[in-house]
């Protein structure tokens, strides 16, 4: 797609003139795709603010025949060094990315070239890549598509029941995606049993899967370099009185705050409105992790959902929306959907039922 | 292994008395990991010169439990930006890990305290991961073991023949290292088959697997954090007369390649003594890398075996020998192990079968 790129570029070449620099070097891989299509382990982007016929990709000698294919609209230099190669080749008032490049590389590329003055201009891209086009929503809906469709699968064959592990129920879900079209799990899956549930960020242990245990999924696939992520929290067997009272307190909260997701909402707003109902209900100090997170090129980006942060929502950011009450000892439950911010309300991608499900 | 994890941070403290600094901000995770044990996502050490007293780290809310059990022998600060709440605790000269820290982080830090002069203290620790201990390389040992018993496996099973694809042999794979011990995959694996094999990197497509063919696996399982990493080159059917040429030379300049790893030898004589067994009977051009890295926490990490480069090998590195030959649009050969260096001569980790396996 290099028309779509060359957008993406011109649109960047907008704010570097606005950042008062004449060029931006890029240096981050997943900025580099996102700006290229290029998929490789290395590379580097001059983008200059004058336009295509100064602006200059690098990668090695290993990439060659790939850049060719992934990148056929920018003049290509082969270096090792590709940062260091294309600042020899630059001048003038150059921005980079400081938020990634560190110290050290930062002081061997000042040495480089004596017509380059590097100067700080973190977060350009990624500002750009706040906002998602219809292209890169697609790939998150597949992605989204290939974990529902793992977990509708894995539920069917009965692969969740009494006696199976947390580490099985991980591995069969991350086989499925791939039987799905994902090509990788987008994080580590977190399968939580019993009284694993109520840890967070619990990861799969042999623990056993038991009657009457809740059993919290937080999983996702990847598809064209893009993410999903969606948490489920199931019963096993009958679901006790307590049970269904937190999972009912959770369904409303989340629900809450996906009818916050709108364009111009700020995004604590977005969080108080499902943290309010679970504070109403006495466990907002259970609730000990924010609301959600953008998802796109990275598992986890801007805007962050939370009690603090000055964002804004705007039409075509993908967000979760992930609330969770935890009770230590006992077991927890959080749902998580992955959202697209539009006009009117979000568009809903992670379509697993949020009923309750008793397996 | 709280003992184990105190004598590196003792080891690190000669290091950073000898660069002159007061104390040692560690922010990369891993090298947290080696110096303390710790696992999660969100930490960082302030290790005194003076001594453990004096030495804190810092995890956020979510690890309270975790680095309880994983960090005891040190004091802990729970904080969520937590390299700065350990520069706000610090004093004097404080050294960073600038080939890590980005422009924009250390900008934020050095404005946290007045009391801390942040100095460029790069590969520290990275100096002292160089040479593994005897828990290290049994660590990398077990993850060559579950790599050496998935391909078994595999092969015992009929499970590489033709009409498979390089997707579901590359699958096959990973799925049988988790059986056999492996949390992960170390990297993502390489199965190329027939003229795939001529891409030094290629990644696994839906190509079928044919008689005649050769197939390319290049994969490895991880252990306690610790990588594997390993090369075999295998034939479909009867290997033709090109075939067998191309694997003798490989296996030759593989075997001469290996011989060479000993303590004190330079690295470039290392990669010079199989790249000449290459160069001889003309294949020069066809071997278009490096011959191998080390490996341990990172899967390519120091020291790097290579026509450049100015080290030299010690006892307890672990490093890979992987000469390959690639003939474009015809196939290539690559042959890989994972080595300690030894005082007569290395151990060989991953024990898969050099021969030109016929399957």
């Amino acid at each position: 797609m290099p028309d779509l790129h060359a957008a993406r570029r011109d649109a960047l070449r907008a704010l570097v003139r606005q950042a008062g620099a004449d060029a931006l070097l890029v240096t981050d891989l997943l900025n580099i795709r996102y700006l290229t299509g290029f998929t490789g382990s290395n590379a580097a982007l001059l983008l200059h603010a004058d336009g295509e016929p100064k602006t200059l990709f690098c990668t090695d000698g290993r990439y060659v025949t790939q850049a060719a294919a992934e990148v056929p609209d920018l003049e290509h230099v082969i270096d090792r060094d590709s940062a260091a190669a294309l600042v020899k080749r630059g001048s003038g008032r150059t921005g980079f990315e400081s938020q990634h490049v560190s110290v050290e590389q930062y002081e061997a590329l000042t040495s480089v070239s004596a017509e380059v003055d590097l100067v700080r201009a973190p977060g350009l891209v990624e500002r750009l890549r706040l906002v998602k086009d219809e292209h890169e929503i697609e790939a998150v809906r597949r992605a989204c598509a290939a974990a529902d469709a793992a977990l509708a699968e894995l539920l069917e064959r009965g692969g969740i029941r009494p006696g199976r592990t947390e580490r099985e129920v991980a591995r069969d879900l991350e086989n499925l995606m791939l039987d799905h079209g994902s090509s990788a799990p987008s994080f580590d899956s977190i399968v939580a049993t019993g009284v694993n549930s109520a840890i967070p960020h619990h990861r799969p242990t042999d623990a056993v899967l038991r009657q009457g245990d809740f059993l919290k999924l937080d999983f996702g696939a990847t598809v064209d370099g893009y993410h999903s992520d969606m948490t489920r929290t199931l019963v096993l067997g009958k679901a006790a009185d307590w049970q269904r009272e937190l999972y009912e307190l959770v369904r409303q909260a989340q629900e809450a705050g996906r009818k916050a997701v709108l364009p111009g909402a700020r995004t604590v707003d977005v969080d108080r409105a499902a943290r309010a109902v679970i504070e109403d209900a006495g466990h907002g100090e259970e609730f000990s992790h924010g609301l959600g997170h953008g998802v796109g090129l990275e598992i986890h980006e801007a805007p962050s959902l939370a009690k603090k942060g000055d964002g804004t929502l705007s039409v075509g950011m993908t967000v979760t929306v992930e609330p969770g009450v935890y009770l230590a000892g006992r077991g927890g439950v959080r749902i998580e959907d992955t959202l697209v911010v539009r006009d009117e309300a979000p568009e809903l991608l992670t379509l697993s039922s949020k009923e309750l499900v008793v397996v």
